[in-house]
C-alpha cells in the first residue's frame, strides 16, 4: 500500500474525468495548433465561465512558458515586469523572463501578496527619480492567485493594484497556476468574470489543476497583435493542441475545474484542523498548499509514513514544511496523516 | 463516415498503446520533471535503443521548442546554425532560432537535404573571408532526418556532413521530428544506434510519430553543463513529465517506435502506387510524406472526397500537393483515396 | 612619404573643421547623455537640413548598433526585417539583428539594391500561405543609402519600396552609413527633406563621413515610446553625449557634411576616369566606393605602391578589388594611383 | 564667469593631454577595428601597466555597453550574475544585462559595496536549496571599484570575493568605470597588477576618467574565444578604433591616468574638509564622489552658486547631495564653493 503522498499538486495524473475525454476523443482526427474542435469548446466554455464573449484565449503546454511569452508579449523591450520578491518568475523559473530580456523587479512580499500601496509607493519614487530613463522601466505588473505560500488576494486587495496598473497605463497580468485552489478557498470574494474584469492578461491553471499539462491563457479584452506567431516563437504552440483543448473541455464541463478546486480545499482544511489538534504551528494558508512548523526529529519521524516537501529551516530544531493536498487527495490518506502523527 | 484525412501526421490522438499506458498509468503518483519512474524506464529504453549507456536525455513538449533550446545550449550568442534552406528551423518556427540570439545560415537544399560538399565549400569561404570575425560565426550544423520533404539521408551523406562538421569542430544536430518514418523508409541504411554515433545531438519526435506530444532529445555524448536549468529557462520542462515519460516508455516497449514508421511507410508506398497507376507525377519521397502533382481542377474534385495540404503552385493549372500518412493510416483510406481518383 | 591609401572611408582621423569644433569646445562643461548644448544645436541644424522640425534625433556611436538598436525598437519580438542579401545587417553585423532577437530575411539585391517588385511579390506571397502565422513576420524593411557595393536608389525605386511598405504598414529604414557619399552623387535625384518623407526612420552615417565616430538616428514622425531607455538598454547611450554632438553639429555648419560628400565623389569619379582610362573594367558606382577588375598579377605589383583592398575572387585570373575615397582623399594620392598602374 | 559645476565627472570634454593626442594623430591613416597603431601600443601600455603580458584588452565605447557585452560572454544563456543591489548593472543601465538574457541577483550593499561573507552564505544557500536548478544559476560576480557610493575595496576584501569565486569555480569581473579614482584612493591598499591578478576581468574607465569616451576591457588570462565578433554581435565594435586607441595610449602614457586619479582625489579630499569646516554631515567616500547632507534651504541656495546632483531625500528637511570631482576640478571651483557656503 503506498505511501500518503502531500508533496504536490502535479504528481497525480490526471482527474478521471479529464483522462476520459481523452481515451474518448482519442481516435477522431483533428485540425491542429488549436484549430480542433475541442480547443475551439473549450475556449467557449472559459469564455462563458469568465463571461467574457470577446476574450481571447491560448492554451499553451506550462507555466513558465506561459509567464515567459505572455510577459515578453506585453513588454517593450526595456520594460521590467513589477511582482512581489516571493513570485514564481522572480524565484523558480530559471530566469525565464530575463531570458526573454526583461528585468523582473521585486517588491516586498506579505505572505506572498503583493501590495497595493507598495506598488503605488514604488511607481510614484521611480518616475520621481530624475534618472528613471535610465532604468529599466516598470511596464507591467505580475501577481499569482494564489500566491506561493498559499495565500490568496481579496476583491479588494486586487482592485487596488488594479487600479494602480490603470493609473499607470500598466497592464495586470494574474499567474493562476493554481487558480482553482483560489478561487475555491474561503475568503475568496471574487470568480471567474470579476477577475477577468479586473486585469488585462491571466492564465487559467490547468496541470497544477486535473489535466495533465496545459495552462489557458486569457486575454480578456483581446491578445496582443500577432500573438500565434510570438506564442510559436516562444516555442510554446502545442501542434497536436487537442492534448490540452480536450482536457480544458472537460474541466470546463459541469464545472469539473471548481469541484477539483473544492474538494482539495475541503482536504487543505481537515489537514490544518489535523495540524491544529496536533498543537503544530500553521501559516495563514486557506488555499490548497499548507505550511506547518515541525520539530526535526518529528519531521523526520513523519516522513517514514508520509511524503511532504521541507520549505526552509526556521530554527536550528524546526522546519518549515509544505503539505499540498488536490483534486486526488483522499480522506484514507488524511486519516493515515493523522495516525502517524 | 469520416472523410479519410492525409494531411498531417499531427491530426490524430495518440497511438492505442500509447493511449492505454496513459490510462493505466494515470491512478500512480509520481515525481515531477523528468524524476518519474516512466521517464527514467523511457530514457533506459531510448538509451538501449540508441545503444548509447552514456547518453543523456530530455523529453520536452514540442519539436520548435526542442530544436530552439538545444541550438541555444550548443551556441555562443555570437554563433549562428547552418542549416538547408527548406530546414523547418528556417521557415516554420516563427524565428524561435533568431528569438534565442542566433542567424541562421541557409545552404541550398537538395530536394530538403544539406550536401555535405555545400557545407565544406562554404565553411572554406567563410574562413577564407578576412571579414569573417565580422560576421555571425557557423558553430553547428542541423539536419531534419527526414526532411521536411520527405527525403532521407543515407549513411554516406550524413558521415560526411559530420566529418566537415568534425573538421570544423562544429556540433551536428538531427531533428528527428519524423525521425520513425525515416529510420523505416526503404533505402535508410542506419539505425539509431549509428545515428547516435553520427551526431553531437538529436531528437527522437514523438508528436508526429503516436504520441500526443513530447520529443526526446538526446545528447549521445553528454548534455551541456546546465542543460536542465536552461531547458527550463527556455520554458521547455514539463512538471508533469509523466505525460512524456509514458508515452515514450510505451513508444519503446516492443518496437512500438518502428512498428508506427514500418506501417506508416508501407501505407506511404501504397499511396504512390495508386498515383503512379494514375499516372500522376511523385517527387521522390521513401517517407510518410508524399508530394505529387495535381491538375488543379482534379485537386478541387479530390478535396471533396479526401482531406490533404495543397504544398505550392507549380505553374497556372497544375498544384504540388502533399499527402501524409502515419500509425492511423488505414488500408480502407487507401482505398476510398484511389476510388476518388 | 606615406602610400595613398583607398582602403576605406574610416581610416582617417576626423575632418579638420569637426577636429578643430572638438578642440574649442573642450574647456566648456556640459550636460551629458545627451543634453548637452552641442547636442541639442546639432539636433536643430540636422532637423533644418532635413526640413523636419518634428523630427526626434539621437546620436549613437556607431553604425552596427544603430541598426540592431532600431530595427528591435521598431519591431515586435517575433517580426523580422527585410533586407537585401547583400545588406549590412545581413552580412557584416556578427549577427546582431538576431542577437536581439529578430530574423533578416533576404531578398535578393541588384547591385546591392533591393527591388519594390521583389519586395511586394515576397509579402504577397507570404501573407497568402496559409502556414504564414507559423513564420517570422516581417515587420519592416531596410535598405541601405547608398548601398554596400556603392550603387544608389533612385527617387522613384525609393518611393516604391515606400509605397509597398505602406501598403503592408511597414515602417521604412534606411541606413544612411555613407548619406553624404549619396546624396552627392550624380544621378541622386533627391535630398535629405525627400528622404525625411519617405521613411519612417533613418541614420545619418558621421563615421565614415568626415567624424570619428557617431551616427545621428532620425525619426521623422517621431521615436517610438521610450526610445531614450531602449538605446541605453542597447548599451548604445553615449555618457559623454558632446563628442558626438560636437562633431555632428560641425558637420551640419554651413554644409560641411555635404561638401565632404561633394569632394569624395569629386574623387571617385576621377578614380572611375583613371580606371577607364587604362582599360580596366568597373563595376557601376556613382559613389565613393569603386570597384574595379584587376589582373592578379597587376593587383600584387599595384598593392606595393598603393593601397586598396580585396573585394572577392572572380575567375582563377582575376580579383575584384575597392578602391574607396572620402573627404581626406586628395589630388596627388589620385596622381600616384596613376602612376602605379 | 561659468559657474563651477561638481556635477559629474563626464561634464568635461577630454584632458588636455589626451585631446593634444587626438589632434596630433588626426592626419595619419590607420587600420581601423582595433588594429591601428595607437590600439596596439595602448594595449601594450596597459599590459605593461597591469603586469599582464599575456592580457587581452578590448576599447569599447562606453560603460553599459562594456559591462553588457562582458557580461554576456562570460555566462551560459540559464546564469545569472551577482552583484551588490547599488550595483550600477542592478540599477542605471535600464536593463542592459536582462536585454542580454540574464538575471542579476542582488546581494545587500555595504556602502556600495558587496560583502565576501553574504556571498559565500547566497551561494551556500543557493546550492544547499534542492530546487535550485528551477532557479537562475549564479554564474560569475559583479562588483564596482570604486563603488557607485564612492566607497573602496581593500585588498583583503576583493581577495575574500575573488576566493569565494575560485570556490564556486565563476569568474570575477571588477567594473572600473572610475578605476583611477579608485586606485589613487587614501586607503587604496592594492594597484593595477593586484587587481589584474585577483580577478578574471575588468574594465579600465575612459568616460570618466580623463578621455571623451571608451571603456578598456581587459582579460588579464585571455578572452573568451570569439570575444571580437562577440563585441560587434553587441553593437560595440569601434570602426575608427582609433579613437579609443589614441586617447588610452594617452592616459598610459607618463602616468596620466593616475596623475588624474591623484588630482581629483585631492580635490575631493579638499571638498571634504570644506564641508567638515562647516559641520555638514558626509558620508565616507576616500574617491571622487562626495555625499553630504544639506539642510533643504541651504541646498536650494547653494545651488544658485554651484552645479551639483541631489542623489536622495534623507527626511522631509535634508537631502543627501553628490559633489563629484575629475581631472578638471580647480582650486578656484573649490574656492567659490567655500565662499558659497
Amino acid at each position: 500500500m503506498k505511501i500518503p503522498s502531500f508533496e504536490s499538486d502535479y504528481n497525480n495524473g490526471a482527474h478521471p474525468e479529464v483522462l476520459r475525454r481523452l481515451v474518448e476523443t482519442n481516435p477522431a482526427q483533428s485540425a491542429s495548433y488549436g484549430y480542433d474542435e475541442w480547443s475551439e469548446s473549450a475556449r467557449t466554455k472559459m469564455r462563458q465561465a469568465c463571461e467574457c464573449p470577446e476574450a481571447d484565449i491560448y492554451m499553451l503546454a506550462g507555466g513558465t512558458q506561459a509567464n515567459a511569452t505572455v510577459i515578453d508579449a506585453l513588454l517593450r523591450p526595456y520594460q521590467a515586469v513589477v511582482a512581489a520578491e516571493t513570485a514564481h518568475i522572480n524565484v523558480h523559473e530559471s530566469g525565464a523572463v530575463e531570458a526573454g530580456g526583461h528585468k523582473v523587479i521585486a517588491l516586498p512580499s506579505h505572505e506572498g501578496r503583493m501590495a497595493a500601496d507598495d506598488l503605488r509607493r514604488y511607481l510614484q519614487r521611480f518616475f520621481a527619480d530624475p534618472t528613471w530613463e535610465h532604468m529599466a522601466v516598470p511596464g507591467m505588473v505580475y501577481v499569482t492567485m494564489p500566491t506561493e505560500l498559499g495565500t490568496i488576494y481579496n476583491k479588494e486587495e486586487l482592485e487596488r493594484i488594479h487600479d494602480v496598473c490603470q493609473e499607470y497605463e500598466m497592464p495586470l497580468y494574474v499567474d493562476g497556476a493554481r487558480l482553482a485552489y483560489g478561487l475555491m478557498a474561503e475568503g475568496c470574494d471574487f470568480d471567474l468574470p470579476w477577475l477577468a474584469h479586473h486585469c488585462e492578461a491571466f492564465y487559467i491553471g490547468g496541470t497544477k489543476c486535473g489535466a495533465l499539462c496545459g495552462e489557458a491563457v486569457v486575454f480578456p479584452k483581446g491578445a496582443p497583435k500577432g500573438f500565434f506567431t510570438h506564442v510559436k516563437a516562444h516555442g510554446a504552440l502545442l501542434a497536436k493542441s487537442r492534448v490540452a483543448g480536450v482536457q480544458f473541455d472537460a474541466l470546463f464541463t459541469d464545472g469539473l475545474y471548481f469541484r477539483i478546486g473544492r474538494h482539495a480545499i475541503g482536504m487543505a482544511m481537515r489537514l490544518r484542523d489535523i495540524f491544529a489538534k496536533h498543537g503544530l504551528e500553521l501559516k495563514p494558508s486557506p488555499t490548497n498548499q499548507q505550511f506547518v512548523v515541525l520539530e526535526n526529529e518529528q519531521m523526520q519521524q513523519l516522513m517514514q509514513h508520509v511524503l511532504f516537501e521541507t520549505w526552509e529551516p526556521i530554527d536550528d530544531r524546526h522546519t518549515l514544511c509544505r503539505f499540498v493536498t488536490s483534486w486526488a487527495t483522499t480522506e484514507n490518506e488524511l486519516n493515515r496523516l493523522e495516525e502517524a502523527l
